[in-house]
């Protein structure tokens, strides 16, 4: 019965993450029974992505165009570049903080036992442009996994070599977060790390 | 930004229920960067469905055709009608139960306050029905909140009027389930509806 419509809507629906058997009934009937349009417009918005996005050629994150909305705004500095694992950690940049500099988006992260290296991660776009843009700091925002840290190591080794100035994000205490709340791990850091009080 | 592809999908995949600003771009991240044979299939998918799918013109169900698969099938008994609140109980009695009868969709439930009468729930479809197959027992499967008991009294009525018998599920304790997590109206009615056991 794969021909069904509804049958093959349902199907689809689970290529979503986090999207099974039942959600996908709730979604399906949903838009059938109450919203048309929206699923329309779903629709349209699908294949419009699908085959109108692709990778920006300076860093790696999703553009229409050749270059993304950062990369190419003139009003973004040229001297601080942001490494990050994925495309929605620049959303997620971009939503919290005020930072102005650009991006490197590495889809990825060190991880030699799935096959993953320097050169699955764009490594060598990154090493031309530490080579031939003004970039004074690399601030290194991948995250604090093991393998997240592994790679920060890495791409410090290579900001240092062009003599290229290295941050990482502060780790501890997330803010309003409650010591008893804290994993182990965090609350043994920020003891560590512990800053003098101003 | 309205007409970047990017933010047109975070937008449209709003319309599912249950998916909020994160859940949509985690969607959109997952389909662009894994898997965008699925997001184009789903796109199809959905056109299709929101074209395709209109009501069937005997029991008010999902359909491509005049008539749904169990309303066209010579196999269904025409003598057990169940009656129920929206397709999903449909779907959700043709894979837990054996039932070899045929349906009647309401698409809602009684509901005077939200303007919802018998008109709106195609009641008028269902008389004519109940007049002319030959039915001898009507399986009220409407929900058990209170607006759902209401329903039921009506069709017991509208049954009863043409002399068919009429049943209803069985309410207690769920099979599986522990008395010290059932609500206490629910264990209450089971302790009181209690069966000889055999």
């Amino acid at each position: 019965m794969k021909s069904d419509p509804f049958d093959e809507l349902l199907e689809a629906l689970r290529c979503l993450p986090g999207v099974g058997k039942r959600s996908a009934q709730r979604m399906a009937l949903q838009l059938l029974e109450r919203d048309r349009e929206g699923g329309r417009r779903l629709s349209v918005a699908l294949g419009e992505a699908m085959s109108r996005i692709q990778r920006c050629q300076l860093c790696r994150n999703f553009t229409v165009n050749d270059l993304c909305r950062v990369c190419e705004s003139s009003d973004r500095e040229a001297h601080t570049l942001c490494v990050v694992e994925s495309p929605a950690d620049v959303l997620a940049i971009e939503s919290a903080t005020g930072f102005r500099g650009r991006y490197f988006v590495l889809l990825g992260r060190l991880s030699p036992l799935d096959g993953i290296g320097p050169e699955q991660l764009g490594l060598s776009m990154l090493a031309r442009r530490l080579a031939d843009e003004p970039i004074q700091e690399m601030i290194i925002a991948t995250n604090t996994t093991v393998e997240g840290e592994a790679t920060a190591h890495y791409l410090r080794e290579m900001a240092t070599r062009e003599g290229i100035g290295v941050s990482r994000l502060a780790q501890g205490v997330p803010l309003g977060g409650e010591l008893e709340h804290t994993d182990r791990s965090t609350l043994a850091h920020a003891f560590g790390s512990r800053q003098p009080m101003r």
